[in-house]
Parts: structure tokens; sequence; C-alpha cells
């Protein structure tokens, strides 16, 4: 068991956002050592991480240099660049492993992945060019909503089309990117399971959780969710025939749309997600702690839940609330270190602990 | 309240041991940068702190400096060179403050401020001369133990003594310095009371913890402690007394012997303590952001378990058993990031989560 790494090991992270941040708090729980890779200056993870490199991804030396600076090497997002990953992977394991990045760095390749396995996706069309979105028109129909393949995330990249005489600027808004027509599912609400996929081929969920989304961002995730126990029997198995597929290894977050249809798989992403943040205070293992311990080969948390929470999201100046949420009782506050403000930027999330699970 | 911190202050921490690098975690979950200042190498709590000062504490440009770079100033050991205190709190505020360092750094003022507020305490005697022990073992008498003044902890700097002949031992190993003789307490068990006074005077305290110590350390800490609901009662009155006569802003472990006349104060921590780590899975807010709470002028968390927990302290080679304690379901690993292993040496310590709480 070479791949298992013990205490003091160097884990690399891609990325030094909030999500990165708190990889990295968790594997220092366990004794490892974080080193952030960030073209970005001042990255949030980097206020809690022992190393950061500040260099680009077409940076070759620094990337290098990286590489033979720790043990393991896994990522904060989807979007890294093809060349990095190539040269990374030939230094260094990198986990969740270059097959997960393929399918879900593509929208196009990620739902005929989804539709091979058998799952239900959204109806989906290929666009290239506007006589593409003709032809997905006329079989998909209005409303749908038209996407970009690659780089889309919290609602960018995508454009709306209630009628069909919307298709002309919904094409432009692309900018030429190649993307993809999916019509309109009838949900009743959407859900999303955490999973994790150990470097055995352990598989370990956590209770899905219940998502409502403002301005196409992610504003609360509730657990237990409002499922009937088949619904999330199939959840939690759709989930796992993803994880066993992409031989996967870490946590990724699955989102479901509930129909009387039964479950639709919206989307994919092969990180911790930000619905899956509740688990920090529900959970005696949280969803940061069970990516680093898949990723170092560690047995996974069993993601038992001990309690019922509420998770918000703070965007922009919601954090200017922080003053009032430290006077609740049972709520965890948990912020990102970022110096400015913006609309529509996460700043940090709440906890709130509703009650004990049943 | 100018005396309140928003996130994104700088929190300094003197020492960068496993305490301090709880504390900086629990700091930056608030947005908190935090700087540690330490004399030793590699300080565990540098692998997850934004800045770290290498330097001695009779070094006045690089506390001066330090101070400068922080908006407030709180420790993780009470045993702080006098001198280093006088130059910082010069320069920013030191909580908690100088008056509760100085009753907790000698064990005679210490003993004496306990007894002064009406709190039962072992019986003692200062102990300077031989001649003073002689006088001391005639009124307390044996068994009982010789403790040094200053500079003691986990069991280091005492001497037990059984019988009257043990007492020209006991009195040689104390190299000299001032020294307290306590009377063996008669109890049944050790709690301890971990409290928390917020600037504005506001007090929270955790469930009682039962603690077993081994070979002078902290073995375990249970909760909740076997104690009847009046004994819970009295605890934590006399931590709030204690805090109070102090006007203590932080978080203090206090150390109590169970006897069938009452609780006895063994002794006072003005710092977070090994015997509350179990808030970490255990309460929404645990002891370390509680006492950053405090330090910045936060409210307080209010306490509330929500879990029953078992903590177990990893010493010397009990980090060994890590790959066997991480398969446990229930269990939160907590490393400290310690490279080398010796006996006695603090490794890290276990949360065993045993069931809700009643």
């Amino acid at each position: 068991m070479t791949d298992v790494l013990a205490p003091g090991a160097v884990i690399g992270i891609l990325g030094g956002g909030q999500l990165g941040r708190m990889l990295s708090v968790a594997a220092s729980r366990l004794g490892f050592i974080c080193h952030i890779f960030e073209p970005g200056a001042e990255p949030p993870a980097g206020q809690v991480a022992h190393r950061v490199t500040t260099a680009s991804y077409d940076d070759e030396a620094a990337l290098r240099a990286f590489a033979e600076a720790v043990d393991v090497i896994t990522y904060e997002f989807e979007n890294i660049p093809t060349s990095a990953l190539d040269l990374l992977e030939g230094l260094r394991p990198i986990r969740p492993g270059r097959e997960a990045l393929r399918v879900s760095q593509d929208r196009l390749v990620e739902k005929n992945f989804l539709a091979d396995l058998g799952l239900q996706t959204a109806p989906f069309a290929n666009v290239e060019t506007r006589a593409d979105l003709d032809a997905a028109l006329a079989t998909i129909g209005a409303p749908s909503i038209l996407k970009t393949r690659r780089f889309g995330y919290d609602g960018k990249g995508q454009a709306r089309i209630m009628q069909d005489a919307d298709a002309d600027d919904a094409f432009a808004s692309m900018a030429g990117a190649p993307s993809v027509l999916e019509g309109f599912v009838n949900f009743s609400h959407e859900v999303s399971v955490i999973a994790a996929r150990g470097l055995n081929g352990e598989i370990s969920c956590y209770d899905p959780g219940e998502n409502v989304h403002k301005d196409g961002i992610l504003h609360t995730t509730t657990v237990p969710a409002n499922l009937k126990s088949p619904q999330r029997m199939d959840a939690v198995l759709l989930a796992a025939k993803i994880l066993n597929a992409l031989e996967y290894v870490g946590v990724m977050g699955v989102e479901l749309f509930v129909t009387p249809g039964g479950l639709i798989v919206n989307e994919i992403a092969p990180r911790v997600h930000n619905s899956g943040h509740w688990t920090q205070n529900g959970c005696v293992v949280d969803q940061f702690e069970q990516h680093i311990r898949a990723v170092v080969g560690w047995p996974l948390g069993d993601g038992q839940r001990h309690s019922d929470v509420e998770m918000l999201n703070l965007i922009g100046d919601d954090v200017d609330q922080v003053p009032e949420f430290a006077k609740e009782p049972n709520s965890a506050i948990h912020l990102y270190g970022k110096a400015e403000v913006k609309a529509g930027r996460k700043m940090g999330h709440l906890n709130r602990r509703t009650g004990p699970a049943n």
C-alpha cells in the first residue's frame, strides 16, 4: 500500500479559494502539510496552508517545482488547463484522476457519460453553429437553456431561451463557444449527494441535502432533504454508479432534480461542493476531511449525520450580518478570509444546527 | 465598542504549539489572520497560521515588530516572561489580561487568590527553605506533594512525599526553586470546567468533563462527567466567580477535585485547555473559537453540548495507532503536525463521539 500517505506528507492543492482553504484546514487536522498552487495573489487558502506557490498554470518550471515539493496532488476546481495536468501527472499522482476531469470539464461529454450509464438527464443537444441551435430547438423546444460546454459555474455562461425568438441573442451570448442546449426539467426541488470513493474502492455518501438557489448561486442547503426513503436510496445508488464508473478517488458533488418520474442528474462536480458545507457541523468527518482521507488512501468516514443543519451562503454584503449571526446560539460561522466584498462573491457560510438528526 | 475586531484583523498568538495551532484554525474560520510568535523552529501552529515570527522572548525588536503587526495579542501558555509582557502591553491589548497571568504563574499566589475568594483548595504552605518544609509537613503531614511555584506543567516540577523521610530528596529536587507543599486530597475523581468570559463580562461555561490522568499527563476527558446536578451547578458557579474576580477575557481551564465535602480547586490555567478538546466535536462553538470570540470582543457561544464525547490524548507512540483510529466510524482525529515522536510528547488527540447529548 505505497499509495497510503502518513501524517507529515505534503498535499498539493491546485486552487487557493475557499474550497482549497477548507481542504487545507481538514488536512492539517490529520497532520498533513498543505501546499497551494494559485495564480492569484493572496489566496484565501494561503492564510491557512503552510506553503503557497503563486504562479500561472502555464509556468512549467513552477508547476514542476510544485509537484516535486508534494506527495500527491488534488484540486478545488475542475477547470484546470489540460497542459498543466499533462505535466503534473507525470510527476505525482493526481486524485481525483484525469477521467473525472475529462468528463466534467465538458457538459456534452458529461451528459453523454451519464446517459451511457443509464441515468436520466435533461434532454440535451450539441450546439456549435446557429443551425445546430435551430435543430436542437426543433427537438427540445422552448423554454430551454443554452450553456457553454466548458468553464461555466454559478449560472455564468448560460442563456435562457423562453421562446424561439430568443435564440439569436442566446447564440450570440455564447460568443462562438461550443454549447449545449438543455431542455427545462419540471422538477419540484433540487437535492445533491456528496459522495466519496476511497483509493480501495469503498464508497461513502452523506445524506442528500436540499438546495435552494438565488440569482443562479446556491443560497441554502438543508438536511435532511425532503425525499422519500426510496428516493434517498436512488440518489445514493446513482451517485455510487457514477463514482465507480470513473474509478473516482475523492469527494464528488452530484446535483439532482427531483421529479415525479424520478431523479434527474443536473451536473456533477469532481471536488468538494458548496452543498456539502453543512457536513462541517453535521458529521464527525466532514466533506473536506473525507476528500483528504480518500486522496491520501485512508479509510473514509462513514458519512453518518448527527445533526440537522441548514447551510446559508453569505454572498457579497450578506457578510455584513456576521455580527448578528454571531449572536445565534446554534450557528457556526465560516468565513473565507477574502478582503474585498463584491456582489455575487462567496464570502462565507453559516451552518445553523437545527436539532439532532432523527 | 472600538475593542471589537472585524474579520480581516490580525490576532497575535504567543506560542506555536498545538494550542496555538488550534486557536489559529478557529480564528481563520471567523475570517481572522493569525500571526504566531514562537522561539522554536517550525512550530506546529506555523503550518496553519498566516505569519510566524521566530524569535526569543528577550528579542525586544522582534517583540515590538510582532506587536505592531497585530491588532490584539493572546497566548497559548501562561509562563510568558514578564519582561516580554511589559513590552507588549504598551503596544497592543493582551487578552486574557496581566492579572490572570500574575495569579496563575505562581502556585502560591494562585492558592491564596482562590482561598481569598472563599473557594476550597488543598491545604498548602509556602516552602522556600528546608526549615519551611519541615514546618509545612508538621501542619499538612504526609502524604503530600512538593511543587515548584512557577513553570510546572504535566507533572513536571513535582515531588511526592509519602513519609517524612522523603523530605530531603523532595526538597533537593526543587533545586532551590520556591515551592509549595500541598496536602493530598482524598477525591473520588477530577473534573474540569472550561469557562469563558467575554469582553463585555458575559460568561459561558461548557459542561464539566471528567479527567483521567496517566503518568501525570491527561489521558482522557469524558463528557458528561459523573456529577450530580448540584455539583454541576457548583462547578460552573465557582468557575464564574474566578473569571469575574480576574475581570478575565478568554477561555480558562479550571480543574476540580470531587470530594464528599464538595469541589476543591486543583488549579486554573488562563488559556484553552487540553481537557476542553472534546468541544471540537461536541459543540457548535468549540473552546478555541470561544477564546477567539472573547479576545476579539465578539458574543460568546452558549457552550451547549450536542454530543457525548470521550477525548483520548495521543501521547508519544500512541500516534502509531492512528491508522486503526481512522477506521472508527465516530471518531475525529486531531494531529498536531509534530514531526518527531518523543515519549511523553502530546502528538494529537482523538474525539470519540459516543452518542447524542441527553
